[in-house]
Formats: C-alpha cells, structure tokens, sequence
C-alpha cells in the first residue's frame, strides 16, 4: 500500500479524527499533563490475522507525528491471545486521543482478514480462488480489499471503471446480452475484459457465443454451477456468486469454478478483539 | 438528522461516490443509453429494522439531483421480505451507477438497527437502557448512532469532546481516582458529567466520594454489577460495560444498572439483505 | 491545544495565507533575493495578555517548515511594551509573507486575552467565574475559547452538541419549560447537563421542578439576579447572562450566581498591539 | 459580491457551521418537532450600519436551501433600534440551528461597518479618503473590506499580489528605496502601482526620485504630513497611516494628503447588538 | 459524461475559477451594474470539432447557476467559422466573470478533438484504430479523453489502476519478461488484461509465450512493424506506439497493427479558436 | 515560486496523482518488489528551455517525501539533447509511479518556455516587451506564468483582481469609454491601474482624454499600430495583441508598442520531450 499526502485514506482518517475528538478530548485534556509521555502496546486477544497496519500508523502520524510506531508484524500474520499487533511510544495525549479511531480500524480490518482467512481454508487443495467483491464499507473500499489479501483472497475489480460487468438490468436496458457484450467490446478499453451475469445454460451459450470474457454464475445450486461449468468447458474463466459462506465454499469449488466471490467477507465480518493499554508512563504526576 | 451542505457526511458520501465510480462506469456507459429512464426498487429479503434512508437518499441527491426518492418507511420501521425500503425514478444511467454505494450504506445501517432492535427486547420491561459506544467505523460515527437510536438504543456520548469518561489510563497518569475527577470538574464546562470508569467496590466508593456522576462498571460478572449496584444505592446513575452480547443483557438488567453499554451493535452486526431491482425501463432501446 | 494535520484550525490558516498571499507576494518577490536569511522578533508595543502562540506558530510552520519559531512565553504570560512574544529564524521571504497573517491571529487573540483578563480582576475574590460564550467570530471558536482561558476565563459548551440550552424560542415551540426540559432529558445522551433560560421567579420555580441541571438567569437587574439565587438556594448552578461588561461584573458576583457569561469578550475586544520587526539580515544584498 | 459555490466565503461558512453544530444540536432537536415551521426576524437593537446581509444569508442557503431569506435592505443602509435587518421563513430547527452563526457574521460586519461610517463622517467635505488595511480577521478579509465599503470606506490592496508596497524591511533588505523601487518596477506586471513606505522627506525626495507611484506616510505628526504633502507637491498620491483613530481624522485630512488609512476599522471594532427573535411559529406543538 | 456534487472535474474548475477571479473581477465590478443582464455567444472562429461543451456548461452551474446555457451541438460536432458552439443568458456580471474559463476549457478541448479527427481521418478505411495515452495535461485527464472520443478516438487505459502495462523499467526490475508476466497475472484482478513492451521480435516470442494479453510495439519503423505483426500472426492484438503524427498513421496502419497511440492528440494539439460575444444587453445602463 | 502546504498547486498536483495512480498502480505493485530502490534521470531528448523544476520536484515530495531530487538547473536554462533536467533517487516504485505525473508537468512547462524564449529572441535589441496572457490551461495560471518567465517573457496581470482591462462589452454596458474609466478610477483601489481595449484612433484619444493608464491596441495591422503608438505620443504605454505569432513580432516592434502580448504561449505551446529512464537498480531481484 502506497500512502501519499492526498491519497483518499487520509480524508478517511481526518474525517475519524475530527469525529471522534470533536473540540477536543476533554478527559484527557484534564487529567493527563501535557508533557507526559509514555508507551503503549496494541494487544490481540483472540486468535486473528493481521490487517490495517497501515491505517493505525497513519492515524497516530496524522494525529502527532512525533509519536514513535513499531511492529514485528505485517499483515496477514497470525496472532493469539496476548501477542503484541504494535507498539507506540511518544506523548501520552497523543496516544490516549488517538486510540479508540486506531483500534476501529484495525479491529475492523483484522475481522475481515480472520474471516476471509477461514473461507481461503476452505478452498486449500482445491484450484478455485477466492475474490473480494464491491460490497464493501462506503469510504473503505480499498482498506477492505486489501484486508481480504491479508486473509488470502484475491481481488475483483476495484470500481466501476476497472472492469467491464454485464448483469440483468444492463441487459434488459441493452435488449440482449448479444448486444450488451457487443457494446461493451466497443466501448471499453483495450485492457479491460468483459463479463457478463448468467442465470442459466442459454445464457452461458449466448454469452460465450457474444464473445464474454469471463462469466458470473450467478445464484446457481451446486448441480448447476456444474453444469454450466461443464457446458463452458474452459472456454472462459468462471465465478460462482451468490449468498456464499464458508461452510458452502469446499462444495462450491468441487464443481470446478475458477472463483468464488463472496460479499460477507467485507460486509458482514465481525469485528476482531484488539485492546490498546499503556505500558508505561514517564512524568505524568504533577 | 439535519444535512446541510458540507455536512461531514458529505464528505463520506463523495468518497464512497469517488472510490466506486473512479472514473467512471464502463459498464453502465457501454450498455444503456444515455436518455433512458426507469424505475427501481430497494427490496428487504429478509426480516429487518430500517435505518439508513437519508444517507442512501443524499446518495443520489449528490450523484444526480434530477432522480426522485420516494418511501412511505422512516428509520426504525420493521420490513420484512418483499417490503419496499424506498423507490427511485430518473436517469437509468444513475440508479445503476449509485445502486452499489447506497446500497452499501443501507444494508450496513440496517444490520445495526437490526441488532440493536434485537438487544432492546431483551431489555423491555426493565428499567436498564441501552447504550452505544465510541467503537464506530470511523467516518460514520453519526451515521451508526442513529442507526443505534433507529433501533430502540440511546445514544453515549459522540465524541471526546461533549462527555468526560475517566478511565485506567488517565487515573494511572493522574495518580488517582479524586484527583482526576478533581481536575476533571476543574477543567470541563458547566454542562458536561463526569463518568468514572471503576473495577470493584474499593473504586465505586473512591469515585462517588470524589464527586463522579456517573459510574461505568467495566468488565464484571453479574453478582459484581450487582453489588456495585447496591453501593452505589441510587446516588448517580451506573452503566454496565464489557463484552455484551444479546443473550447476557436480561441477566445484566436484572442486577439493576441503569445502563448498558454494547460496542457490538456498531462493530460486529451483520449487514442486513435488501437489493435493488430496476422496475421499469422507459426508452432504453437505442 | 492539539493540533493535527486536518485539524480544522489548519483550514483557517490556509484560508487566511490564501487570502492573503493570492498570487504571490509581488514586492517581496521583487526586493527580498530568494537565499536571503534572517530573523525577526514579535514585539509587544502596550500592555497585553499573551495568546495564540500556537496559531502564530502554525502559520509559519504551515508556510514555510524550515522557519524556526521560539518563544519564551507561553499562552497567559503578560507582556509589557517592548517585551518580545516570539521570534523567527529563516528565509527572509518566508518571514514577511508571513507576518501579517501571523500578526492578525495573534493581536485578536491577545486582545480576547487581555479583555478577559480584566473581566477575571473584577471577579477576584468572589466564588464567580467568568465563562465564556458561543459569540465568537466564525471559524475562530476554538481559537478564541482558548484565548478567554489564556485570559483567565472559563470556558461554557463548545457547540450545540455538548450541553442542552433551552431557550425561549424552544419553549415556545415545546408548549412549556416542563415539556422541553422533560423532552431533553429523554433526547440528551447520558452525560450532558440540562440548562434553562429563566426570566423571572415563576420560570425559576417551573424549571427547578421539571429537573433542571443549570439556570441561566437571562437579562435581570442585579435584584432580580439576587432574588433568582436566593429561590434557588443553592440546588443547581446559577449562570447570570446579558449584556455584561467588566463594570458590572463585581455587582453581579455579589448576587450569588455561581457563573456569569459575557459575549463581549470574543466579539468586541480591541485587537492588542504587536508587531514583527526585522531583526537580523543575513546575506540580503544581491 | 458574487458567490459561486466553491468561492472561499464558502468555506469559512462551513468551517463556521460545522463548529457552532458539532455532532448536532441537542436541544433544538429534543425539543423542536422536525415538522415545525416559523418565521424569525434580525431586528437591530441599536443604530448601526447594516453589512454582511450576503453573509447570513449564504449561511441559511447552505444550511438548509429550503429556509427564505428576505430583507427590504441593503449593505449600507442605516438602522435603528427595531429596524428590521433581515426576515426568515422554513423549518423551525433549520432557523434556530443557524442563528447563532449568521448573527456573528452580521454583528461583526456590522460593527466595522458602522465604525467606518464614523470615520467616514470625519472626513466628510475634505478630498481625503479613507481606505482599509490588510489587518483583517484571518479568513475574512473579502467580507470586512466589503463592511469597510458599505461604511462608506475604499479599499485599499487586497492582498500581497495586487499591489507593490515598499517598507522598511523590504529597503533594508534591497539597500536603498531607489534600488527597491527599480527592482519592483521591473519585476510587477504592467497594471500594478508601486507605494513606497517613507518616514522622513529624505525618503519622500529619493522615492519620488525613483519613481514610486504612491507614498505611505507612516507615523508621521500632523505637521510632518503637511510637510511630506508640500513636499510631493501633487506629483503622486499620499497616503498617512499610523494608529490612526475617529477623533484624529480631520485634522490629518487638514494636512492634505489624499488618503488615511486606518488598521482599527477591521481589528477593533466592536460587534454591533443584533438579535434574532422568532416571530411566528407554525405547527411546533407536537 | 456524468457529472455529480464532488466530481473531481468539479475541484478543477473550482481551481480554475479561483485563479481567475482572484479577489474579485475589479472591471466588471465596476462597470457593470449588478442588475445587468444580457446574453452571449460562443463562435467557432475556424473549422473545428467541438468538445468540452460540458466543461463550459459546468463553469457557469459553478459560477453562477441562474445562467441559462443552451446549445444545439454535442461533442464530435464539426464547426466552421461562425458557427455558434453555445449561448448564454442570465447576469452579464456573470457571463463576463466566466467567459475566460469557459473559453480556456473549450478551446483547448476543442483543439485536442479537431487534432484527432485529422489523425482519425488519415486511419480511415483501415483496420487500425486509434488510442490516446497517458500524456494528458495533469488534472484534465477525463476531459481530454472524452475530447478524443469526440474527435474520432478511442480510449486506452484510464489510469495505472486499470491496466496492466509492463515496460522496461518492470522488466529490468523483475528479471525478465516472463517473470514480469507471471507474477503480473497472478496479482492483478480477473478482469484486467496485461499489455507488454517489447522492441524486438524476440521480446515478441517471449512475451507471447508467457502470456501475454496485447503487445506495444515501440518506436519500430514501418518494416519492423509489419515484421512483428506477422509473428504475433493474430494470436494478441498489437499496438503501435512512439513520436507518430498524422503524416505516418497511414503506412502504420498499412503494418497491419490493432491499434496506434499517439500523445500528441493530448500534449501537443494547438488550441482552436473560439470567442465570446455579448449579443445582447438588457439593462445595462446605470 | 513559494509553495507552501495548502498552495493551490499542491491542490492541482493532488487532482493528478489521484487521477493517474486511480485505486493503484497494478503494474508497479506486481512487478517491482516493495523494497528495490534505485535512480533515474530526466534527460531531454530535444533542445528546449527548462521550466516546472519545482512543479515536479513536488510531485516527488508529495507522493513520496523520502525520494531525493535533485538538479544541477534552474528554470530558464537552455538545456540540448541528452542533457539531465534533473535526478532523482528512492523507492524504485515511487519512481515509476510519479512517473508520467511529473514528466506531464515538465514537458508541457518547458514547451511553454522554449516557445516563448523563440518570441523573446525575436523581439531582442528592441525595447518592446513580451507579455503573457489570461489564455492559460485552468487550474495551471501560476505555473504556466512562471513558464513564461522562465522563456524570457514578462507577466500580464494575473486575475481579474489585479487590474483593471476595460474591454469592449464593458464600454457597451457602461455607455462609452469615458464613462468606464471614471468608474474603475473610482471603484479601483489606489495601486491598480486601469487599461482600455481600444480598436481605433478615435478610441485611443477618447480613452486617454478619460485618464486610462495604459492602452491595448487590438487586432490592429501594422500600420495602424504605428499611427496609434504616435497618437499616445509616449504619454501612456501601448501593448498590442490579437493573434501574434513568432513571425510577426519584429515587424509589431518595429511599430514602437511598449509590450506585445500572445496567448499562443500558453495556450498552444508542443509539449517539449524530456523522458525518464531508470539508471540504477538497487535490490530489485525477488
């Protein structure tokens, strides 16, 4: 993850600071003195997969850039209970401000690591890949999608403008997906592939005839999802979609689909358990 | 919820617009006609408490100021399957291209409203109310409170600065428990209470003695909360705090806290299930 | 204070260079060679109380990081004719499209400062203290309170958001002081306070009883003042309010109210004096 | 004064917005129903010079676009006590969400401009006119220079770009005024004037000599300033500035120079007493 | 092109009007009067094909939304001198406020279609279509993509985000094309093809063999083209790309490429000719 | 060139990185491990004047504040085929990221130059003076003007604020020249001169005979310009404009004017070609 001054994660992060600190942190503000400093650490306390480092340096950088971030970990790595996710070291204000917006970020983002890693389990051994989709958190998009690698998936098309997706309504809108996919073909950029949403044997025909790089099976029992994998025959990459969890993922991939994508990754994880306790305070009394 | 603009949620909005659109939709330019117009439809697929309208109606107000929004629903109504959340009328173009980000926001406001409303029945009939946290996605912290609030929940306080809540840290900076609450009513304005966070009755005692309003019992079992309860003997008001879920909160109630505190129905509630369908297309065929 | 990168007095400060610089200095450009160096010394020209350091600082930091700002003075501090607030050390250009932005910040705010300080001496000795109030100038609040503390003062609620103020026109609107008090009661989060504005005994009598936290006692004389305290008898906080100035303020502490409000601190102190002089040039001449 | 949406004017209103509101107004929303319309009225409760009407009235336009704004006066017109400044009508939380905020944009325009009606009286029947100085409130300077004008001041250069003004820092820095003047005369654009800050007639004669368009006479004595004005002899305009105040305007304007500009106009003028009062309220009873 | 509230082309214009208006547009200001009102035209003053009429559109929205802006022409229109390219109504204040950024857009939109369409009519009759690049004026990137759209072209990647392009400097890097091409394929999303640089015919080979999607065949000559298209012999479609201009298209087309880029369309076109006329004035005298 | 952290040329910066690097660079991130670090060079591949040093030294620290850059040159050198304009050293993916952004800032500056140093040399040995114009790209006013610099040219007024160009449908709405003049002389503040549009002798007369400062002569020939700068007779300066080209410049010189300004310069400047190679590879291998 590239961070530059501009990148649209800090207008995320500004906006959490200014939510969360308001006017001003009137409790720490009273009690802890200004020249405190101190040390914290960021403790896991379930077993989790790591994710959204990044954000919760970049809050405490944005926040007091004098404050000191360290960790042995990057993303993806597995902790338990009691193992250290960061360190923090620095001014006590800053890390008592700054702490509940960066454990919502992380907790957050490590909950959507944890779960994507238990559906990437479901598929080891198998050849079936697992993808992110666009139902993520709105101003989050990239933060999720990169926790999803964290957890072992992959990624599907970041926006809109990235990938060309052919479902219902623009088929209904266009008259066919014959003349959908041929649209498409002619708009889009040469390094973008098409692909097209279908429900059934015809479709997967038609499309495959129209010239679909890629098909969505979209809602498809097991039994159908293998036929029309079948019917494919290699032809074209395809994805099974559709109200997916993991304990479906194994039967999924053994009716050979290329992917799986899975909505509940980024909409629907529960948030990791991460707490922030300050390990050691230097000159706070006064 | 007043919106004006330039209204931070603003802000959210045009980021979440930003990040899905990027720069632009291949697939939605490709395949319908610029002049069609139609209809749509947001569907509830399963049982479900509204929360989310004006930050799925501001979707489109920013996106494309000429598309109606329509609903006979207002945040905190219960749908069930089939039940129509809101309706769209206008450009086809735009109902496709703002379908994923206000959807988003919805599905997600609604799985918290849904909690919640899930949490407040466990409540009815006791005299305990339930609260929020700060444990918020950041960036939509008024968005998810009144979810909360849509919900049957109350609100804590929004942010740093309109509440003092002392806790561990900053009575380990100050020394103790009366010289923070000491300096606390010294420093915040006349308006705001004073929430002591305590552990056992050695706390309860110290915090009520220095002048606390409020007592948060962080972390303890339910004979704790109920002994604490029984010192604190109605002097000020006392919130339960810690690791809530649906299935504790009668028993909690029932040791007679005034309040408690959930940050499960902001960071880990599932989003709820509701699409859109277009209705009705008028003059897509080019 | 805690300034981060986004916090919103960063917002001020480049509204403010902005206006100010436009295009570009066009006589600093044309007779200041660019490698020219020096340093420049703020200099109190009359009695003051100091404030706004902080923004001074961050207007060169904001313009240029490599100018060095060091001061001996802190928010507070008084300073005599001649005495030196701050002072700089850097590119010369940078030192003089900065002064005047700089110097405007810091001359209102020491004039908040120094009027508040006044105001402070008048109540010296009594159980009163002096608050501030949300007159302050757009943009300028956070600023401005902390100067009034600076002076001496004490500060009321930042925002609409962090204490309850019901005044006449939500009375009105309510249908009675019970109803609007009982309404914020039910609507505020746990820890915020409820204040009425009262205008006679009666009023005293109704907002005591539906459970008022705080009186404000809004345009009274001082007997009627005197007379509202003695009601109160010392069971909520008492706030005297309208039209104040340092004259009157001994009188009204002498009538018992716990607080007295004066909008005329931040709205119409004089701006101090104060101003940046050259004080070393280093290699100018080109 | 035009505004565009994106003009900075809009900026300063959002800042200031955003500060008054904070997470929301608790106590209009717990006590005024979301339905209740009204209308108000900013009456003056003193004499006063009206300025900063497009002010409030962008405040409202942003806040809420559906609240009417009319008034039957504009910047310039002279009120009395009672005299109606502007009207308002819409939903009764949007009026009194944005009250506080428009008022302290127009008490304090106000309050310039009736200082500079002032000024301006003092100076009446003499060829001298009164100009403003770039000693504005940071983030205000476009709104005060235009209170400035409905004072019946002119405006003296906007910002650092729009004009050459030559001090002693900038003389030190080049070696002498002659040198200065040159280098500013080949580096400004052809439509810029260059003033030349002079403190003795040695400098008024060498300034003259280099070709200054215009010279400030800084804190000179009255007789100094007829001495300067003799000297240049209608050859370029002249300026007197320095602690200049109400009481001494006539007798510089005696002394003959063609303008006075005066720093206090803008930073030192008290707010003018302006209320807002609902005038009647529809349907609030809930 | 769709624009909404926070589109980015909207921060553009904000910039642009901004720089432009500065403090105020003192000619108008003060010649105009306020109620003045009137219209104007656009005249094409040479052949050209119009594009950025949204652009121009949008400025006065921004600017002023009570201006009426009409035009009987779309993008890709072709004009010649005096033709009308759009018309406006409303403020005259207005109208002469935005005519330089509405014209500054047009014109240079304009030149970049009419640049294209030359190029595009010399690739007329052949297979090879024509591409734009990423050397686009920074900050204009969608505008004057869609200018070549209207001028005849197509559209190559949006952004680094929406296609994968390996050249040298990722080969070297990586070790070797294929190595570059794997680890490319294996991160990139389903829906994105690779693109691959190479000079020779044995880059050719092995770009081929490993995977590669479309090949850019860079800075060859006329027979070294049409060497490398008989080895790709159809198997990827192939780009012709470095220093063209429209005399060569012809015999680059005649090598049998899929596509040629040429960033001059976008870097070098010279802005077309187009003025505005006030054609009628309403009011005007004062 | 001041820049400073808020200057609206980081805001355009910021427009293009995002733009350009859109949700991320795929090709750069798959291909070029996150650790390599290594060099490139900025060589011009043509003879050309150097100008957007800072423009793209920004870019840098924007995206990447550990790159180094550095350059041997300042704007305005003349700089041959295989010269370095600048070097740069870091995260090799900073490098290939920043790129094209920075190159798209250079190229179009210094084609800006190169073009008006051609015009500069044309006018060498006379004493008429090369002006820039208002013809500039939105968004890129103060860069392009500093180009023009760079090429040896002067700078024309740089907003509409700062000075005052009397043009023909201000003369229309005002009534006549006459009436114009005397109404910016009056609304003008003191340092901003006023120029008159005049298209003829009678024009020339009417406007000096009304006090202008400065007159343009518009779209005359060459003989016309010659009768109008004897009519002025060296009482105000002239500047001729209307389609000036490099060809012509000599002989609009020879006719006596003071300036001659050209929009060409900015508006239809080739860019220049400067390429970036990587010239060192440090740890590339993964």
């Amino acid at each position: 993850m590239h961070l530059f001054d501009g990148d649209p994660l800090d207008d995320l992060i500004r906006l959490a600071l200014r939510e969360d600190i308001g006017a001003g942190d009137l409790t720490t503000e009273a009690t802890i003195p200004k020249e405190a400093r101190g040390s914290a650490v960021a403790v896991a306390k379930s077993e989790l997969v790591l994710a959204g480092v990044d954000a919760a340096r970049r809050v405490f950088q944005i926040l007091d850039p004098s404050v000191t971030f360290t960790t042995r970990h990057i993303d993806g790595d597995k902790l338990g209970p009691g193992d250290l996710a960061f360190e923090l070291h620095g001014s006590l204000r800053s890390l008592l401000i700054g702490e509940r917006t960066a454990l919502n970020f992380v907790q957050r983002l490590c909950g959507i690591a944890t779960l994507t890693a238990q559906a990437s389990a479901a598929l080891e051994g198998t050849r079936t890949r697992l993808l992110d989709t666009r139902k993520t958190t709105p101003g989050w998009r990239a933060l999720e999608k990169r926790a999803v690698r964290a957890g072992g998936g992959h990624g599907h098309r970041t926006s809109l403008a990235d990938g060309v997706m052919i479902k219902d309504n623009h088929i209904a809108a266009a008259g066919s997906i014959t003349l959908a996919v041929q649209r498409a073909k002619a708009f889009a950029h040469p390094l973008v592939k098409v692909e097209v949403e279908v429900k059934n044997l015809d479709e997967v025909r038609e499309a495959l005839a129209a010239g679909a790089d890629m098909l969505l099976l979209d809602n498809m029992t097991d039994a159908q999802l293998a036929e029309a994998v079948r019917t494919v025959a290699g032809r074209v990459p395809t994805e099974a979609s559709g109200n997916m969890n993991v304990a479906r993922l194994a039967k999924v991939a053994a009716c050979g689909v290329d992917y799986v994508s899975m909505g509940a990754l980024t909409h629907s994880a529960p948030a990791a358990d991460i707490s922030l306790a300050i390990s050691r305070v230097e000159g706070a009394t006064r």
